[in-house]
């Protein structure tokens, strides 16, 4: 009898998030499923973690009855340092992030809590998957998303992932029928063109409001930005090891002393 | 007569920090500076931007003169958001980040919030370093960075760097004497061993504080960690294309449907 797996799941929306409900189900058809959440919504936290501040876990009771899943104060990467080291008895053998509300495609992996935790758990040497919708509303029917969830977690859980890597997924906001499949994309090169939005308090002081316009720079037909147009599910390997290997010899030229 | 370059500073330990103290002073032999920057300590931020809330942005005023100094509530990334799009006239030549109270070398990249505000500038087009001081304390001493921060800064002013690529510069907390020079270098593989200390609140709650011990788990003489133990500074580039392009022809073999 193979041991079923024991997963992680967590996410940035908030562990009251519909997304996360349907991660949830996905993987309790997998196998052992612990959450360790955020007890409220930590979009663009990116990979921030609590060093100043102390962090509340809190194991969920329902009906008088203990349940697998844990709020906690913090982050998306503190809710994975923490489940990893304090509330799971063995290391788990893959964790999953998600399904947030919205792209975390091309940039937006730098901003993304999601895949900040997928990260952390990379970092610790846990085969790791962030998943995204691209609907940023709480009412997101995340139906189409269940098959490619579920189809890309067996596959990672089945053949392991490199060291050092994670897996950026995101979902086109279509119905099942209109996917059309899983691409394997790199990054595209994009970026948002902010605005901010000046306003002044009832108190007379001006403050802002970080807005923007997402804007595709890259005409590639092998990145997620472009598989997503088309209807595929977009799947990017992601590292952590931040290093541009390609300018090492350049920068070895200058003249630093 | 050549136009002084427009230098952005920013930081994550605020802008009362002695390390963004240093970092200016060093700026203004170089060009003209403006400062942008966290009203109060933001370390371990990693990319956090402010979504959810409203940004203040306060010019500072010295003996009723204004400076070219302000603060903000936001996080690093959103210093530089700001500093670009709404405070500066035009874009910057460069942005500088630090100097860092502490280590940003290896893993810790994806924590930095010093770091994530030169990843920002480098996701606007514009050439960024971020500066660290392998001393935590509030009372490092910054003497022996100076004349390196002046040379990196003054290199990317001439040569540039590439799209995609910012500098993560680390300085060993040595006195200037003993720096045997700058290496460009390779991001150790490392990470942290946490640990979280638990403890029960005046109300009866368990609390915990995450702490942790640093781990290099490299060998390799080209990383920053070896520079540092060396007492090299060490230069590595950093890339915000987190594709691991290597793995893309293995997942294209899975089954994913």
């Amino acid at each position: 009898m193979t041991k079923r797996p024991l997963i992680l799941v967590t996410n940035d929306d908030g562990i009251n998030a519909p997304g996360i409900r349907t991660l949830i189900e996905v993987m309790d058809t997998i196998g052992d499923v612990v959450v360790v959440a955020p007890d409220s919504p930590q979009s663009g936290m990116g990979h921030a973690i609590t060093l100043d501040s102390t962090l509340y876990v809190e194991r969920l009771v329902v009906n008088e009855i203990e349940t697998n899943e844990y709020s906690c104060s913090g982050t998306p990467a503190d809710c994975v340092k923490l489940g990893i080291k304090q509330v799971l008895d063995r290391r788990p053998d893959i964790c999953v992030s998600g399904i947030n509300h919205g792209s975390n495609s091309s940039i937006n992996v730098i901003y993304s809590g999601t895949m900040s935790a997928a990260l952390e758990a990379g970092i610790e040497g846990i085969p790791a998957i962030g998943f995204s919708l691209l609907d940023y509303s709480w009412n997101a029917n995340f139906e189409a998303s269940k098959k490619y969830v579920k189809s890309i977690t067996e596959n990672v859980l089945k053949h392991g992932l490199p060291n050092g890597v994670v897996l950026n997924v995101n979902i086109p906001n279509v119905v099942e029928k209109d996917i059309k499949g899983v691409k394997i994309c790199r990054q595209a090169r994009a970026n948002w063109e902010e605005e901010f939005d000046k306003r002044k308090s009832p108190q007379g002081r001006d403050y802002y409001w970080l807005s923007g316009k997402f804007v595709n720079l890259d005409g590639g037909e092998d990145t997620d930005e472009w598989a997503l147009e088309n209807n595929y599910v977009a799947v990017v390997p992601v590292q952590f090891d931040l290093t541009a290997h390609h300018c090492i010899q350049d920068l070895n030229t200058w003249n630093l002393k």
